[in-house]
């Protein structure tokens, strides 16, 4: 029997308070109608989609149960925050997500009391509600704290990190796993495959035969094999569970998607004190069978026709460049066809940054290691130890999770490998705790490393190829996300010489030194100079460590005024190193550096976020002019 | 019955081969040679000693059953492995250990092909071993990999995202747990406590004594309790595992000091293929008493008395300054006294850092969150978002570990954290791994930070105790290892201006830029250049950032040359700050940076060290005198 519903169920939810007095079947279609919001919004606005999907029900059941924002909830990563943002006050707003000046596409606590803990990050989430619940402990309030954390980012050390300190803690908190098998790619490592064991009772099963197996023999009574398997099934819980072992009380598994139950066991998980872990089943896409049934395309699918399921490209495949990525995935593959010695190693990032390629044609020499940061670098540098050549991807911002590794264990030693630093600069609406801003400054600081960053997909192919025949230890390649410039990317290989730029275009005016994908910017300026009657040279750096300083000295003879461009923090990268050798060699040239400059950039598209920061075109044209008007004034003056 | 040995069979070993022919009764009586070797050595030439002597029986049966090197072990953190070092060709250099110039207090492959990893920080050794059995097999090279790892290493993140990708990688390993119940103060956490419970069957024994109680009122028959007991037992071994849970098979705990029995399972374990973990429990000091009963202090107890186990301090206690640990320990206790919203945290350092004060007046207020930089940061944030002021102290070699937490958890949501970082600038005998050469270089780049470093014991409490006062987000606070400058400590608190630094000494010829405990060489410097008539000022940054923008107007104004002095390296952190702002404001200034240079820095004494880098007193004299007779010239030309 059809209950009806007022179509506008969702409209009347202004806030979690709103949800209270919703019957099951209320909150029921409630799910349905925010599914169908995500859905419409993210079609024609992208964001991430599936795991948004996925939690739907589990957001509702949890402010449906706990009283936020008196009650803290921390969602792990944040990109599957949308139904909590939605019925969280900012439904109205909320085709604003990602961008420019509008939502963030992650929680923040700047954007709304509901939002506990900033994310975005993967496997902070058990940390930073260990942190709340022991304030509230010290404060003596009664603050509930929950933890939502995906089966992919418990791959990563710091949640476990985290589950070890709060298991012996005892402190009040709930972790929620929600468990579907996926982080962007298909979930790895052992974790996962033992999460699949306690969700399909597998050992349990076995057990339970042998027991039956070893009593059927001896006696008849079911009533004594009930018992002896009840008190067999309450260890497994109680102290075989790998949770247990860390302390926390393990309940579960239970299906994500049955707001009944789920509403259920987390009422009665309130009222249990102590560490808590909930393990919840959910199907990534849920409800949405395009979403569904190609999990890893549609985590964020990008623009799509929402009835078909046909993804929208803006233009034309044929006629776009390819991205960076493609031609960093294929480039990968055609290496390793040609030496044996070349390994790669992704952080669960395959799909992300074209690993795919290399996976299908050399299965064994293709290691994703799971949400594993730190472990990605040492795990390459023991392999480069042993004679191989990896090739280690990960994206600029995680990289400061393997800062050390990177120092410790592969610079300290020298070991020869290949960092491809993914993701470096500005990255648009992922926003603030994506962007690669700080890899050129964090890195010029390690003794011996090259860091190399192309300025287009031709040089992207050319330092691939450089860096594994280079007799090396740490070479490390920048380059960003997105499309690269040319079509006509299937050069044959050359080697460049390690540490050495390039002029790119002659100018007596002013001098414009860029390095990596800036250089298109800096072509451009350049051009909207010489239309100025400014004639400006453009040095493409090519590497920030080695500095080509034969190349430099040629500059600062010639110019006067420089500028740097760089897609990364002016402090500590280009800009500085180019300061630091005009200072050490007393160069009377004027330096400006443009980049990211020092203050957090939130989201938006490339072209907004990269006006705002005064490295695109105009904003170095107009540094340019400004430059020499008040050169010329004081050499008048 | 006693059994008479030669008395120099331990100078028979100079490699592992020579063990190969040894009966066990002959390696029982080596390991007590070796024992007393190491007392020994590390009685008049200090290092780690409580870790090696836990290891002396496991170290002999490694290499007696593993051919090494074409086997390679890793032995985590790596301040263990004075026995493997002894018996791999070292000993007749092993008085040189962690001296400048000799031996190194950790493995390093660039010293011995035995040392299969270079190590020093924690929680590496599984990803390593991962990477080198993987390329291992790549190669069809058939040599094996062992892991040796402590219950404290264990709880590193890292070391559990390699277990999770070990494990489901199949790879032919072996972690050997050295499990003692420590890091360098007790281990902690759940994971601890998992540990104690397998050791100690309690599990295994509670659950035995409910299947008994369950039998007994079924069944007399002793046969079929024993059959259901072993069932179980075999699935708590298999399945209830935590290593099994992870893929790993668990073999132990046994016994690391009974030489038969270790050597004979570690001969069955390497013809088991695929992951393994073999549980083996050592007492840290084992064998000298003085080191079993405080463990603590016996991790590294400097010069001692082998005989009367009394510790040697160098100078009278009482005429000593103490420690900058002993002052920030000591502070931190009385601000928490004074500020109740005052945390402290600490990843497994509380003695190292002088914590344990806090730790016995406010138990509740005190947090040692195991071997876990990542989480220690985040946690704080979790903290501070509820409104408590955590001092989170970490060394700041280890603080790489938490570089992204510091960056996305802390910075970017401004929250009020004091992050005390320890071990800032060159440690002497630790060595390349222990440095910490980079944090200024890297913290300058995170926006909103504040970064300050005091000058001596004094300038620490202030920065303390204006940290917590302070409207502020993230305020780092830098000091070195080692003795303060003055007996005399315990001034009445004052708040320092933000951003603001200090003229330390007057002078025209050449102005000397310093920050932190450089300045301490600086006023030494100053008073030699007196004596050859030259006048320098001497000016404290106190604060990298925000950075004293009016004073170094004020300095550049008044010098032509200018020496940047810090003890961290010369690329990005105070000399570039400096130089950015020299040429960001035009001035004609000639800067010269000294600190450490873009190389790695080995092991030593402070002032080895300090004079290798150049800028111990004599260092910064030699440049300033450069630097004016190139001035005069240039000037005279």
């Amino acid at each position: 029997m059809a209950i009806e519903y007022p179509d506008n169920l969702l409209d009347r939810i202004n806030s979690p308070s709103d949800l209270k007095h919703l019957t099951t079947d209320e909150r029921v279609n409630l799910a349905a109608q925010l599914r169908q919001f995500i859905i419409d919004s993210a079609s024609h606005n992208p964001g991430h989609l599936g795991a948004n999907l996925g939690v739907v029900e589990l957001t509702i059941a949890l402010h449906y149960v706990f009283d936020t924002p008196h009650d803290q909830i921390i969602w792990d990563v944040g990109h599957q925050a949308y139904a909590h943002k939605i019925l969280t006050g900012r439904r109205d707003v909320f085709h604003t997500n990602r961008k420019y000046g509008g939502l963030s596409g992650f929680p923040s606590p700047a954007e709304s009391k509901y939002d506990a803990f900033g994310v975005g990050h993967s496997s902070t989430s058990v940390s930073a509600a260990l942190g709340i619940a022991t304030a509230a402990k010290l404060k003596g309030d009664d603050c509930r704290v929950i933890a939502v954390i995906g089966d992919g980012s418990l791959t990563g050390g710091m949640a476990f990190e985290a589950l070890n300190h709060a298991g012996a803690s005892g402190a009040n908190m709930l972790v929620v796993l929600n468990d579907n098998n996926m982080a962007i790619d298909p979930n790895v490592g052992a974790l996962k495959e033992y999460l699949t064991d306690i969700t399909t009772s597998y050992t349990y099963n076995k057990l339970k035969k042998e027991v039956w197996n070893i009593m059927h023999k001896h006696t008849r009574s079911r009533r004594v094999i009930q018992q002896i398997e009840r008190g067999v099934k309450s260890m497994l819980m109680r102290q075989g569970n790998l949770f247990e072992a860390l302390g926390f009380r393990y309940f579960g598994p239970i299906d994500g998607h049955d707001t009944k139950y789920l509403t259920r066991v987390l009422q009665d998980m309130k009222r249990i004190e102590g560490p808590k872990l909930l393990h919840v089943l959910t199907v990534k896409g849920k409800g949405y069978k395009y979403a569904e049934n190609d999990q890893t395309r549609w985590h964020a699918p990008g623009l799509f026709n929402k009835d078909t399921g046909e993804l929208i490209r803006l233009s034309p495949a044929n006629k776009q460049p390819p991205l960076y990525q493609e031609v960093f995935g294929q480039t990968l593959m055609q290496l390793a066809e040609m030496n044996p010695r070349i390994v790669g190693i992704t952080p669960a990032m395959s799909t992300g940054c074209s690993m795919g390629h290399l996976m299908r044609r050399f299965p064994d020499r293709f290691f994703d290691v799971g949400i594993a940061e730190q472990h990605a670098v040492t795990f390459a540098a023991g392999l480069a130890k042993n004679g191989m050549i990896p090739f280690c991807n990960i994206y600029s911002s995680f990289l400061q999770r393997g800062y050390d590794q990177v120092i410790h264990d592969v610079a300290l030693q020298r070991l020869h490998v290949v960092l491809c630093i993914d993701r470096a600069g500005l990255v648009g609406e992922d926003g603030a705790t994506h962007h690669g801003a700080y890899d050129m400054a964090y890195l010029r600081a390690v003794p011996g490393i090259i860091i190399a960053a192309p300025m287009d997909e031709k040089e992207l192919r050319r330092l691939m190829y450089t860096a594994q025949t280079a007799d090396c230890g740490l070479f490390a390649i920048r380059y960003p996300k997105g499309y690269s410039t040319s079509t006509d990317t299937e050069e044959p290989f050359c080697t460049l010489p390690v540490g050495k730029g390039r002029i790119i275009r002659e100018g007596d005016d002013i001098g414009i030194v860029g390095i990596g994908a800036t250089g298109q910017q800096v072509t451009e300026a350049c051009i909207l100079l010489e239309d100025a009657d400014i004639h400006a040279a453009h040095y493409d750096m090519r590497f920030l460590k080695p500095l080509d300083e034969q190349l430099l000295h040629n500059i600062c003879r010639k110019h006067r005024c420089l500028i740097t461009v760089e897609d990364g923090t002016i402090i500590g990268g280009l800009g500085s190193a180019v300061m630091e050798f005009v200072c050490d060699h007393r160069y009377p040239v004027q330096v400006k550096r443009l980049g990211i400059p020092d203050s957090f950039v939130m989201h938006g598209s490339f072209s907004e976020l990269q006006r705002e920061c005064g490295y695109n075109a105009e904003g170095i044209v107009v540094t340019a002019k400004n430059m020499l008007q008040r050169h010329a004034l004081s050499h008048a003056g």
